[in-house]
């Protein structure tokens, strides 16, 4: 069966243990994910013995030749069409997703008495399958090919920009369609601002160097942060990158299938904070990627959730020093059963 | 003053004008407007007399080192900060845009008894001044130029993707940070799709060449679309592309300040109807380009806006024969008082 048509399936069997007759899915991402088809336009109904694509008309003859497992058409009212076929097939728990939805679709979903779900397509799309995962594989492999070429050109009088240019050109030679993302390379102090905006400062002789970046090929996103000392690192910076390390470390040791995904933000978080540098690290440990460079799920102290085989997910801690520098030492990692692949280094596997 | 700074300045004579006391603004497209800061995080909130910006803990050193214009903090509740402003400053008419909200943001605010209120920043960066109209007038000279470079490198055998490849090439090469969409590549049938997606087939002899583009320059986008036959065209799309062209310039004599936007697609719509081919004409005439690739106003049908002298917006009627080609012809233009300056032509100026 074509992987879009065995979505809808996962999805509908889905909707029946939810107790829901059907979903609606309106924003790209998810009607992309079921279909394969790439634009923005189709309204998307699923039920659990049926899917239909409603869609503007100049959309219908493209989409038609590409996507035969669902009922496409172009009705002139998109809403007034889902809740016709919702009512014809009396669909009475019709859901949407609260999280995918802009405020005026969301409410007019609403207004038709549509219940609010959250979660169900984010739940099908963490957990990786068949060619998706070679796919997130190359992305973060050429991510993690590319710094090996760069980090070498990285020399004293560089501009930040210029080498994010440079990481970008390269990874599109390798074949990515371009970065996920703006990508970040930090000199110096701009390393202590997690999200700082690459800018045309110059690297000088004894900095940090802090670039966090990732490519997306053919829709699936990398990202990997690499940090390093251009010259002779200070003791504190030495101190700083091994505690990061170690945090790094007890993150990729924790991570298998069936550990709740706080229970790897506490194994980096608590090595931090057993060194001290507890209010240094300053955002949570790592997220899913995979058709968003951040997704479900969430590696935070207040997540909920527990690790799937299949799942691809960073692993992140850092250290800020305000004025001085910052670490941060990034992978993507696919979940496995006893432990994980990390993604962004080739040559290694993790298990515990 | 800043431009940022005379940004708020303008929205906050809006909201006088609008009698409302505040806006909140969360949504990266309208606080990087605002405040010229680039990342997704700050939430602000706009008084008739003051501006804040209430952002997460790791975004915060940057933004006060950028943006000294506006109150910075960094909360615990970025809505509670939001909400307590509100109250110790007494601002009772408080609005958001639920154009720019997404479904669960939006209805947070309207919990807390926010107004809904559509349009306002939309209708601030629709005029475009100073250094943005040189922005965007160089985003369109970019794209204009490349495709002159292109367009003899367009030969039998080639396929669109690699069409598509190597105009993102030529644009970024002459300063573009990348394209400002999807590049749609149609040849033969495939120019009848006018959401086609770029794909591997390859151009033949005797084929109509469909392509819509444009790029990014610092931010802002440009969008053209230019048709035309690859060896020696049919009596058929002789006949439709001296239509098409006829309508782009009945749209193009048409623009000037003060005139209805419905009225350019009426000029448009009317010509291409009048020719026999009005079910074939199957999208608006039209949309303002800025920002991001489709912002206010629509020149459509149903429209009712006026255009404004500084607005940047495109022209772009077309015919679609399914199973035989398609043609659209597109330019984005300034509005002037008495016409448009047309700036994917560099070359030319149009007055009426």
């Amino acid at each position: 069966m074509n992987i879009h048509a065995k979505r809808i399936k996962d999805l509908q069997k889905l909707l029946k243990r939810e107790k829901l007759d059907a979903l609606v899915l309106a924003r790209k991402l998810e009607t992309g994910f079921f279909t394969g088809y790439p634009l923005e336009g189709p309204v998307m109904l699923v039920s659990r013995s049926s899917a239909w694509a409603f869609m503007p008309k100049m959309l219908l003859a493209d989409f038609s030749s590409k996507v035969n497992f669902v009922r496409a058409s172009a009705p002139d009212s998109l809403p007034e069409a889902v809740s016709a076929a919702v009512k014809e097939n009396r669909l009475k728990r019709t859901a949407f997703e609260p999280e995918t939805e802009s405020y005026l679709r969301g409410n007019l979903w609403k207004k038709r008495g549509f219940l609010e779900r959250k979660g169900l397509s984010a739940c099908l799309r963490s957990v990786k399958e068949g060619e998706e995962i070679t796919t997130v594989r190359r992305s973060c492999h050429i991510a993690a090919q590319a710094i090996r070429i760069l980090k070498p050109r990285v020399r004293t009088g560089r501009t930040e920009l210029s080498v994010a240019l440079e990481l970008e050109d390269v990874m599109q030679s390798m074949g990515a369609k371009g970065p996920s993302f703006d990508l970040i390379v930090g000199f110096g102090p701009h390393s202590a601002l997690p999200h700082h905006e690459t800018s045309e400062r110059r690297l000088k002789k004894n900095e940090a160097v802090l670039i966090d970046f990732g490519c997306v090929y053919r829709n699936y996103c990398s990202d990997i942060t690499r940090t390093w000392f251009h010259g002779r690192p200070s003791e504190e910076f030495r101190k700083v990158y091994s505690v990061v390390a170690g945090s790094h470390k007890a993150g990729l040791d924790s991570v298998r299938a069936g550990v709740k995904t706080r229970a790897v933000d506490a194994a980096c978080r608590d090595h931090i904070a057993a060194a001290g540098y507890g209010q240094y690290f300053i955002h949570s440990t790592g997220h899913g990627v995979g058709l968003e460079i951040h997704e479900a799920p969430s590696l935070s102290t207040r997540s909920d959730e527990t690790l799937k085989a299949g799942m691809t997910v960073t692993v992140e801690p850092g250290i800020y020093l305000p004025g001085k520098f910052g670490v941060r030492i990034e992978d993507s990692v696919l979940v496995k059963k006893n432990g994980c692949e990390i993604l962004t280094r080739p040559s290694e596997t993790h298990s515990v």
